[in-house]
């Protein structure tokens, strides 16, 4: 195999840092990076798509170093004036941030699919990568819980995930195709790899997945399939995961991760903390320090997974 | 009469400069400002009112002062982010600005009439004056030039006035009522005077008085109308006024204004610089220094605006 052309899946903030990584690792290759849209709402009146800006603004330099979502040198005067005006502000906006928001939300009500939306936004932020929707078409996550039925944002931003978690609903999925970019990637003879980043597997992944033929399709491009960890050291760096792992009844334990993603998987990168689970995988498995505090460490990782994937043979 | 109330027709920056004065100089009585909503447009996809947020921001003190129009203390990120993203950038949308853009839109979309949405804003800001726009429903400017016609947004601030203009049109005008807050402010038996405020009158006050039956409900009222010359000394303070009344073959002098408005008018205030024009308007007036250079002066040309419709008889 060759990584002259890598497709990797992702959610937000922790996919996004594996993203900028092999965008680095692969060098004169082709990065193609499938993001979640299930997180995607309607907010103020306004298209947001919180998990693609996420992977613009990283891969475009442009992130909050302190975050890991929204933008460096943000400011935040709109904020400022909807509260005095009464408006919603649970979910922050920044001002530069907000400048995303609208113009997508105006191409879209012009009728722009929100790929081609994506694609120029990359190009003209200048990121070699590219970033592509899962779908065109909307599909949500909702959140089912013990205080009732949530749509994502509503959870995830204005409850802060505290409602217990019982299932997990992609509402739209049987309307939803694989958007023709992401199709495209599949059906590249250069096509070396598909890694699955370190995002929520329940919440930024399975939406993904959740795209009726998305799955055939990933195993069909015929390469090997290799995700990397979420957890580190049997907790999660950010965001829900281990929360919503227990609350489903599933042990919090990277070898779950890898028996959730099952037959897909051709192999998974373990955390170093966790390597006392590797027999309990039943996968090839990759050991190393998935934690990326760095650029640096992005960039290890990504070769690392790079690397391991070469090494498995093409299953089928 | 009395004070108690005043009515005042306003378009954006000239206006909104007296109608602060007058809300200063009436005291403890009621100011209802009826504002021009021809100016309105949608850009990138959000609901402008230019002349509305004008009046807001200067009777809440939020006003950039060097400009006139726009906030005070406004910042720019999103003009900045939207620039690189290809957006349009030829209306400049600062970030304290666009949140009464983004609410009022949503607001709008949710079904609440424009009154309704300025009414609450104007509370919210602690404006003591009642703001209203002259009609919930839509009614836009529109320049016929000689090179073609044109959205007032489009010919005002894109093409900066530099098309030579023919014809004004009031799209929408025969659809429109007069906003019920403004009828409730003309059936006020505390009414004392109705003012119409320096804003252009082809442009700003015109567009009110397209309203149907506006002209009518304001003679109605049965108290006192005058109009604050917007020129000065033969010339415009800011905007195309005297550019349009050459271009529209109406001599540039400050008589011509009290003729455009005729019957509607118990009396005129004439800028001392234009004194001479005197004998040639047919109705009672007031010469005085109408530059408001200073929030002093707004207050004095308010009050004396006030004092010469106390004298002035209701005429019929």
């Amino acid at each position: 195999m060759n990584t002259a052309h890598v497709l990797a899946l992702s959610g937000g903030v922790g996919g996004a840092k594996l993203a900028d990584g092999l965008m680095q690792a692969i060098g004169g290759g082709r990065l193609t990076l499938a993001v979640n849209t299930g997180d995607d709402f309607s907010h103020l009146g306004l298209h947001v798509s919180p998990d693609i800006d996420t992977a613009l603004y990283t891969l475009a330099g442009l992130a909050n170093p302190e975050t890991g979502w929204g933008r460096r040198d943000e400011t935040w005067t709109f904020m400022a004036a909807l509260d005095r005006l009464g408006g919603e502000s649970w979910f922050r906006l920044g001002d530069g941030d907000l400048a995303t928001h609208v113009e997508r939300t105006r191409r879209l009500a012009a009728g722009e699919p929100l790929s081609a939306i994506v694609a120029d936004f990359a190009r003209r932020l200048g990121i070699a990568a590219d970033i592509v929707p899962m779908s065109d078409q909307p599909l949500r996550t909702r959140v089912h819980t013990d205080d009732g039925v949530f749509d994502f944002q509503d959870y995830f931003v204005r409850l802060q995930c505290r409602p217990v978690t019982r299932s997990i609903e992609f509402v739209g999925a049987q309307q939803a195709r694989p958007c023709a970019a992401l199709l495209r990637a599949l059906a590249d003879p250069a096509l070396g790899a598909i890694v699955i980043c370190p995002s929520n597997p329940y919440l930024s992944i399975a939406p993904i997945l959740a795209v009726p033929g998305l799955r055939e399709h990933l195993r069909a491009a015929g390469v090997p399939i290799v995700a990397v960890s979420p957890l580190v050291g049997g907790a999660t760096v950010k965001g829900p995961t281990a929360k919503i792992m227990a609350e489903l009844g599933i042990p919090v334990a990277a070898d779950e991760i890898a028996h959730h993603y099952g037959e897909l998987l051709d192999g998974f990168v373990l955390d170093v903390r966790d390597a006392a689970l590797r027999a309990r995988i039943a996968r090839p498995v990759h050991v190393t320090d998935t934690l990326m505090l760095t650029p640096v460490d992005r960039v290890r990782v990504a070769r690392e997974t790079l690397d391991f994937a070469r090494r498995l043979r093409t299953p089928r």
